[in-house]
């Protein structure tokens, strides 16, 4: 194996979501117990934009970006100027730091673009890069891709309560010896939790003391369940030259479709982010741009009613899953993922992933996805039809006792 | 400068297509002679789709994806089945050799996310790259993003009459010293001459004598002037396992603002790309994919039309500009570039570009972004409104004699 081909074999996508239907069948699928449990499918590996729809008039707004012709297909690298500025405006005021339109923001092919550019202007061959673990599977294979070195840094959000969990002591090792960058998600994906205000207090103040950049991936800020109180890194007393923060319409409002992200804070990362942009894909798609003048401009009753229903998703899943014997699971506080930790069973986590999908119809992200001490775990995205979902966890729920580990009684 | 900014410091942009907007005003502006040519600006440094509106049906299209919904926004990363199928099919035709949709052909964002990902697939650490010059800037540039090595092989496009004139003894000297891919534009971008059916033969011969990878950039293949022959590399007989072809329907079909390029081939690179697909941008726009349902499927008398109404504008163009005394430059043979090499001037050519922005309203790309040797070179796209386009190349000869090196007549 040459070492491309070493290089590659670390990116696996398998597994990831979306890619379930190139899996063909397995060797493993002879062990399965039982027969197939009925029910109307579900995707959990990512949301349902026909259970949440799309924003009211983003297709509209595109549709405008089409007729404004040219100068909407061939806009700047960053992005097209005036989209800029709109977006520049509203996240100064959603994150509480203003930002410069001109220099501070790029417009990227989704939040995947927006993280994949934040890495490369920020890591390089030997770059000692901190992750949270678990959290979003591409943060560690964007470092390896990079040839950067991983500093994992443990979140014990099982155990936490109030707080994310973030291992504070081993965050402020992995500076210690020498992590450029630190990379991490709020709310976490996969497990919904927000990091608390001393959380973040604590992650500006470390950054700063050793003058690392922090890239965070507030992609799910928008979606925060009753009550939840959120801080962003940006509008703490952080060295502001060293902080990108990445957002997009493609979750809360559905718009993965149009393929959007932005990113913004430090005006030097964000200058070697456009100069990367013009070699990987020039720009985010020009008409699509033009859907970010709808967005962070939503009517009020809209985003709350979509929080809405995403809490009483939320709330039944997890009713469903916490009545599972041996289960540990924390209720999300945000965003639209629930991360249970399953119970001991016969067959392992990858095969009963495999199990879900061809015995109940349930399709989930396996845990091992999100870091090396998640492979007891499976991700839903809970961005569904509530009716479907609940059912399909139901489903789910069989099945944990279908394969389940029983422990022989033993006798007097 | 640490590594990264030094790495970063290699991919300037402000002289890129469409990129001129960001540049200010510059010291050497003073030196300019003479006042301002008035006229309609046209900006040269990237199509008009103004001008060369949409495909028809690309829109309707678009609309139907947005219909189909969530299938159409998540999926797969080597793009959406269906459309996979279509696509592959008519690849097939057009280039002379069948592919598998299913292994053989992944949808990008756009040729550039094509490019990328393919050079990202096959360029590691020191992978020695053959970089015909002049050629599309890219090329070079993520060469040295993937820290390869450029091994520069010379086009005398000039010089050679009825083949693109490549250099075939550099050619193979660059395989013989270790060159492990070859990267190359047909048509050539930036100078529309098309590679000879020897030419092409010569490339499959070397590539496959010495086990080399070739990536070819066809996006102007379709553009081809009256009587011009085109010979596909994929259809010789060359190793198919080495061998990935870029497209797009960004050029000829003026579908630029959907961001929408494929890259087909060998399926263990495809493989690749669509794992670091993954980590870039997971996917092309969902939506904007649709598109290529009409694509390679366009009325016939519309792709004529299209095809006359360019060719029309190249010879009114190549007729104003073979006048200049001095001017160099060869009548393209296919696409929508015109890259004539000035005469001495008394102003650098970057200065000159400058000029004709400032003083004339024509903006165009300095040939130094295609190689070394092309410093005295300017590319015009000339996918334009036929009479904007040639009152505006008028203003560029008068502006060539404003700025002309004049020799002092000896007295007898």
């Amino acid at each position: 194996m040459n070492s491309i081909q070493r290089k590659f074999a670390e990116l696996a996508t398998e597994n990831a979501p979306g890619q379930e239907v190139r899996l063909t069948t397995h060797a493993s699928d002879g062990a399965f117990l039982g027969g197939v449990i009925e029910g109307r499918p579900v995707d959990f590996s990512h949301g349902d934009v026909d259970a949440f729809l799309p924003t009211p008039g983003a297709l509209d707004a595109f549709l405008e970006g089409y007729r404004r012709g040219g100068s909407q297909a061939y806009t700047e690298y960053l992005g097209d100027a005036a989209v800029r500025g709109a977006v520049a405006e509203r996240l100064g005021i959603f994150t509480g730091a203003p930002l410069s339109a001109a220099e501070d923001l790029i417009v990227t092919p989704g939040t995947q673009g927006a993280l994949f550019l934040a890495m490369g202007a920020t890591v390089t061959s030997g770059t000692k890069v901190a992750v949270v673990e678990p959290d979003y599977f591409a943060n560690r294979k964007l470092v390896r891709f990079f040839d950067g070195v991983l500093v994992p840094v443990e979140m014990d959000y099982l155990g936490a309560t109030g707080r994310a969990g973030l291992n504070l002591d081993q965050l402020e090792a992995a500076f210690r010896d020498g992590a450029r960058v630190l990379v991490f998600s709020n709310p976490n994906n996969p497990t919904g939790v927000v990091y608390s205000d001393d959380e973040i207090d604590a992650i500006a103040g470390l950054a700063g003391k050793y003058g690392a950049t922090v890239i965070v991936d507030q992609l799910y800020s928008r979606l925060l369940y009753a009550g939840q109180a959120y801080s962003h890194l940006r509008a703490k007393s952080v060295a502001r030259e060293n902080l990108i923060t990445i957002m997009g319409p493609s979750k809360t409002e559905s718009l993965s479709g149009f393929r959007l992200g932005v990113a913004f804070g430090s005006a030097s990362i964000v200058e070697r982010m456009a100069k990367l942009q013009a070699i990987v894909s020039l720009r985010a798609a020009g008409y699509s741009q033009a859907v970010l003048n709808v967005w962070l401009a939503e009517p009020e009753d809209w985003m709350r009613d979509r929080i809405q229903r995403h809490q009483a998703v939320r709330d039944d899943l997890f009713a469903i899953l916490r009545r599972v014997d041996g289960l540990a699971l924390r209720k999300p506080e945000a965003g639209s993922y629930l991360f249970p930790r399953l119970p001991d069973l016969t067959i392992s986590a990858i095969d009963f992933v495999r199990a879900l999908r061809l015995q109940a119809g349930v399709t989930v992200t396996p845990g091992a996805e999100f870091g090396p001490h998640s492979f007891g775990s499976i991700r839903f995205n809970y961005s569904q039809d509530h009716e479907a979902a609940v059912a399909a966890v139901e489903r789910v729920a069989a099945l944990i006792e279908r394969y389940r580990v029983r422990r022989v009684a033993r006798s007097a």
